[in-house]
């Protein structure tokens, strides 16, 4: 158990996809579950202070709105935690934005793009991979494909203009 | 001991300075304390689950930037928790404002303006006079002083227009 | 008749229905009522002015655009005002929640999140609980509610993922 | 008295100098009064509601952060309001410039720029000069001469740069 | 005729009808027309200003994105001149706002909320009553029909709310 | 006579000295001039519409809050027109940078970053560069100049890191 | 081949289309392709730094979120660089317009609009009929058709009025 | 060497020296230079693409208004880059922290509050304790004496407020 990634609702799941398939494709175990800095706050303290000692290495955290959950569990651990800013608001996602990433000095937290799920999954792994050679070189294929990705996008692009 | 305010840094005093001056007016029995959500949670977790029976009535919360304070304490108490935004980051408050007001559905923060640390005091003196007679007849002199002094103003300036 | 709820427009109901159903399902009397800063002024003056002699203890406000409803209410009493920006203009709301949260010092308004109708119902009941300890058993019991919820999408989730 | 001038707070006086000048160097008399949408509401509504049977044809009224004050007094009367969104708080007169410019169908308030005292005196002046042909000459002369200062400070430019 | 309208592209115009209908309830005569800043500007240049000596009285300009028709009229036309911002780009009208409203001391726009097109024709009509007191009692029956309209949405919800 | 600058008001000469300096260094012949899109529309109209006779290739407009002159200018010619938004207004700039950027299809303005004046400058000896050898030369010289610059910089701190 | 235009992702195509077609009207030989500043660094590299001797005089890239690629291009060649900023993220292009405009002194991006694809397209125009009097006069008959169209939507309008 | 500092310009210093001086706390071999995205490309490329080689685990850039260094470098490099708004612009950091944090999917860059330069370090240190027992104890301490230092400076408010 690698991994951990919370979300502040079940509703955020959806956005959270690509992150769940990423981890499995790269082999990562993960523990997933939902969780709510406000409503559930000892769950999300036990979970969180308890992370390290239960051989969680990174814990990914998404949350919306007043999005504290990242913020929250940063503060009873050591571990590096990662968060998500969830569009789900009236504001598109700036207060979640806002709420994440301008924690105060001493308590990080590394935060993605708005709904930027996959990232906090390649992110984690880039952080893994350091201690990981197979995980490294993983990382150096995936890198690879989007290039063939984009230059198979071009590659149909030009059919299209030279039709 | 019947209101509570807690600051997320010692920094922020010079803005709470009001908010401590309008209680003592009022004759409030108040509780002070620097906490922070991120660098002490413990501290303000166990603060804020016994604040009630401690017999504290409301609690008053001031943070900036990714202000998570206010919302974490409303998380382990339903005494009323008010929130005040410090502008005290790049972004002029509204960091702190969106990550204090925009609370998800169950667990509310009553918000006021950024650095709008007196009518926190207000507002909570307002709670408390809805069981406190004399505290209400305070606030109604408290209001008409706030006319006498705008009239107050208002005749300087005729004055000095008339010159 | 403890808590009236004034909205600005009549079209704002449908974000106050959770607003109106919560303060039912904790008992809590209310008056309810469509009256405008802007085109109904006496009428809001009026009702605010008299809300306390009337044996209102708390009133609730919601407003969209340059929402002054809350503002204008809280100039005329002193009874807690809880102001709830709505959704309603091409800024997303950004509009109503400044012009209902940066009152000016001496008439505080407590602000909720954007359209956060459901939270101004819990904050009026938690003031109420102050002095009602049935009122506050049942907010503890909403409490315990609101974590069993958030664990029963726990444990959906974790039955999809397992699957 | 032909164009009253209402100032939510004489911090305000400063940024409304300009408009003070302008208003004398047109010739147009005027009442100027400090009086608070918040803190006077009584005050301003009787303002606002006698404004028009005691001669008066527009209302200027500035304000900043939650500025109701043009609305309200837009509210109870049907002359022209003009307003001036103040920049005083925290941030910058964005708050200010929402609160007066954003007001529902029905009840217009004419906003200018934020700090824009200058711009209420000159449309007050255009308005009044629809029935006034002295004051309209006085209006193109002033223009004529706005176009003067430019060329003057343009020819300036051109000696500094040719130095 | 005694206002004009323009916009800058005729896909404002739904955007505008109820300014069209407003005046036509209140027998404004008026001239409507498309032209634009940027497309046309000689044209927007001989009609503003020509307008004075047409007859027109008050000049109401709309657009959106970059709107610099109100400017550009305000510019040449000692007229009063009203902005409509349009909520045409990708950013809701917060451009065509900040483009219309923070003219520079001298050439004055009265703004009114984005897409707040019947009130530029009920403001227009304001500064028509002041020499039309035919035209201020239908303003001052429109404000009561407003009033009305209010109270009959209010009853509404009273009837829907007592079932 | 090659490329025209034109500011909206001397206030901003200190903000294009920069550009000014750039011009001479790369010897470009220019113009430089103040001129209001609001307060001179004429002059502005004239020098506009007939800078492509006079043998002008490019125009750099600098301008603050609804700074319209780069799309004024822009409406009557079709010479390249370079928008420098100045940081003159409460806003910072954004008011300015909006109002100069967000035109409409058909008449383009190329937009440098809030007070980039000397990016105007390099970016219209960009464009003569295309038809002056000689020019693109010193644009690469310039290029590699930069990069010493950063280079020597890079050594100061390495000095002063090894302290 | 004069022209580049490089876009980050094939999504953006759609957005691209009328910059391709203006290209196409106005005989303009263009090179298009997707390449990523973030997914394939180097061809967007060796793509740029080529670019010059490939013939090409102005490079436009498109791109959305944090929108690097125009600023990428720019720092490897002296050719203009046009920046168009995609509508593509929860920001509505706010992100990517200060991604694309914000550039450092020494770097120019000419910015366009949020997806303002097609004035990117004319900008090179203009650039190109520097050197070109059959581009430059079809430039002149392209704004005249601008003209044309307004008038034929507004003679559309003053029929639909008139009905 | 197992981080490396790269700083856009060397006017970021000084918001980078808590940064430098914690990661000399933490013992942790650095190697920080001045290099930017914009100017010496090149430079950039070489040093991030040859960093893992070189023995680098970690990169912290840091860069203002159109802050592209850090995305860049996280494209030519799958070792994790964690990325810095600073605040050096007329929009303070807003341009910067979207510049920095609105990556697209397939290239993370972890980022940091606005300015928030200790934090990166710390996060640094964080990713580095996953396996080095040693500086993960460091870690315990560092937070410990975090906590210690909120109770001195409440210690401290204490004292000030019972004199």
């Amino acid at each position: 158990m690698k991994v951990a990634v919370i979300m502040g609702s079940d509703s955020d799941y959806p956005v959270l996809e690509p992150l769940i398939k990423t981890l499995e494709e790269f082999g990562i175990e993960s523990e997933i579950l939902v969780a709510s800095a406000h409503r559930t706050p000892e769950k999300v303290h036990v979970f969180a202070s308890s992370a390290k000692q239960r051989g969680i290495k990174i814990i990914i955290a998404a949350a919306g709105a007043a999005a504290h959950l990242a913020g929250v569990i940063a503060s009873v651990t050591t571990l590096p935690v990662i968060g998500i800013p969830i569009k789900s608001s009236a504001l598109n996602g700036m207060d979640s934005l806002l709420s994440t990433v301008q924690m105060p000095a001493g308590i990080p937290v590394a935060t993605m793009a708005i709904d930027g799920a996959k990232n906090a999954a390649l992110f984690a792994i880039q952080i893994l991979a350091l201690s990981d050679n197979n995980l490294a070189d993983k990382l150096e294929t995936y890198r690879d494909n989007l290039k063939i990705e984009v230059e198979q996008k071009n590659a149909n692009l030009q059919k299209k203009l030279n039709k």
